[in-house]
């Protein structure tokens, strides 16, 4: 069975609880828009595709509870975290079809069908740069966990493997939450897809001694110049592939393009409880006095990016702009 | 009371188990050589300059316990770890005193009382560096904790805050082992220096936004050339600093020095269990299944360093080669 990060179930939205993954897989049923939201900024579910989802279905369930106008509903799910710019245009799909007087779970549906499809078309369009047996760097969780199906980063890597390739992943662990070690490796377990978790400093070692052909990561905002946003540390990647002259793509579906942005300058950076970093699964890892600081994201200039796998074709940065405007879709600022 | 890592006490070596730090302050006291080499190879006792002075102790104790040659106790020390210079160098000062029926205590005492100096030396050369309120980034530990007392990349920054600087560090946690968030935050508290703790992939974050001024990090190992060996992730770091025009400096003694490797290309890179990625305080991070690469070393290339801070001041790489030829010692080849 694929791995499903959520799905609608007799009224209810059931997704996988992202926080006890490797160690237990706990499927979480909700009918609460307000379990939706918390389940966001805790995340539970997370991964910006994901989370454009959830968010969707979170509309459907703040409309059947009653007592919200769509505005006031969009409102509570968009509060719950700041940079991906899936949230806001899975939340609007919903919003506008509620408001319009339509079927809102119609409408999430359908933003769930278009998510997964183009995930699976990033797959189809990605999958020939890594034929063969190649050695593939990725930070963070860019799969079927962060984006309901398939990935974004991992999907070419699927595709692939569908295809006779024989991948090798290298898993950035992804302080401070683990996203790779915990849920990247999770997946590619579950698809004997081969790999090895690494400490984040030591994806440049491998870099430089040879060891990686080329590094794929998801996004959580991506804007109209190719600057984008993704987890903490996808920038020290970015730096180090090109000074080793290795490729380095972006996967993501339309739905993290935020064409209202010119560069990335403006995307807001979540910065999480310092807790996050100075604890581990109730460990304290630094001393009782000691600070922390913990921004979730970084933002990776455009031109570090060799290609945006896109479900229409991988895209330079420099024409990412001109086939944006193709894709112009009203949709909630956030 | 200045923190020291180890030191001599009625014929026994003291040192503090620092894989127990913060949460604990063990001092452990042992007559045995091959506690000695166990400590170093448990990372009890760690730090380039700090496992030297450990490993010329266990020669004392191999001499006072009997049973072994001079080379044999030199053997045994020596098999620990294969990259820190300084562990051959500190070894080779007492076997070669054994080997000639000298005092052996004293030489190791000599030895020790010369990295000590050396690194009062290296705090006093980089100090002016930091004047006022500089924001330095550092990785990995390498305070009293390392060099048995002051520090290499600490070394400066305390005397700085003796002569009435202010410097504020960001502490890389330093996977896996975390001797940033343990360690080095340990150290700054104790001597009452600002700090936060920061997730290794977030330094680049910070430098781009323009919240550090330098970067200063010991070392393992440094070739003829200005190449050196550091904790896995010091590459990292140097080529974001290059990347965003920042200096970064790397501080040590003269022992720390390997005047016999023209280039890092042939700095032995220690490979270390996979477990210490895998799992954290006897939590399992990754699925069971999933293994896992560790070196704990990285090799950066002299081209990053703007300045080594010796015992006698700041030298660029390309002056390197020349001053070290007023340094030759004969050392054990390690």
């Amino acid at each position: 069975m694929p791995v499903r990060a959520l799905w609608w179930e007799s009224g209810k939205l059931a997704y996988i609880d992202q926080r006890l993954l490797p160690g237990r897989l706990r499927v979480v049923r909700t009918a609460r828009v307000r379990d939706v939201a918390q389940a966001i900024r805790t995340l539970a579910v997370r991964g910006a595709p994901t989370i454009g989802v959830a968010a969707a279905f979170g509309m459907v369930l703040a409309k059947a509870e009653g007592g919200r106008s769509p505005d006031a509903a969009a409102r509570l799910l968009a509060s719950t975290r700041p940079t991906a710019r899936d949230l806001f245009v899975g939340i609007e799909a919903v919003r506008r079809a509620w408001a319009a007087g339509e079927d809102a779970l119609a409408a999430a549906e359908a933003y769930r069908e278009r998510i997964v499809e183009e995930c699976h078309a990033i797959g189809i369009s990605g999958a020939p740069v890594f034929r063969g047996k190649p050695r593939v760097l990725t930070h963070c969780n860019a799969g079927a966990l962060a984006t309901v199906e398939w990935g974004t980063a991992l999907a070419p890597l699927r595709v692939a493997k569908q295809r006779g390739g024989e991948p090798f992943v290298w898993v950035d662990e992804t302080r401070p939450l683990l996203q790779g070690s915990r849920l990247t490796a999770w997946e590619l377990g579950q698809e004997h897809i081969r790999h090895a978790v690494i400490a984040d400093g030591a994806a440049g070692h491998f870099m430089k001694a040879g060891e990686v052909d080329s590094v794929i990561v998801g996004a959580d905002r991506i804007a109209r110049n190719g600057d984008f946003a993704n987890k903490v540390g996808t920038y020290e990647k970015a730096v180090l592939a090109n000074e080793n002259h290795l490729p380095f793509y972006v996967a993501a579906p339309w739905s993290t393009f935020d064409i209202s942005r010119p560069t990335g300058d403006s995307i807001p950076v979540e910065e999480r409880d310092e807790e996050e970093v100075l604890e581990l699964a109730g460990t304290r890892l630094a001393p009782r006095r000691s600070r922390a600081r913990n921004p979730a994201f970084d933002v990776t200039p455009a031109r570090y990016v060799t290609g945006f796998v896109t479900p229409e074709g991988i895209l330079p940065p420099a024409t990412l702009a001109k086939v944006l405007r193709g894709h112009r879709r009203p949709a909630m600022r956030g």
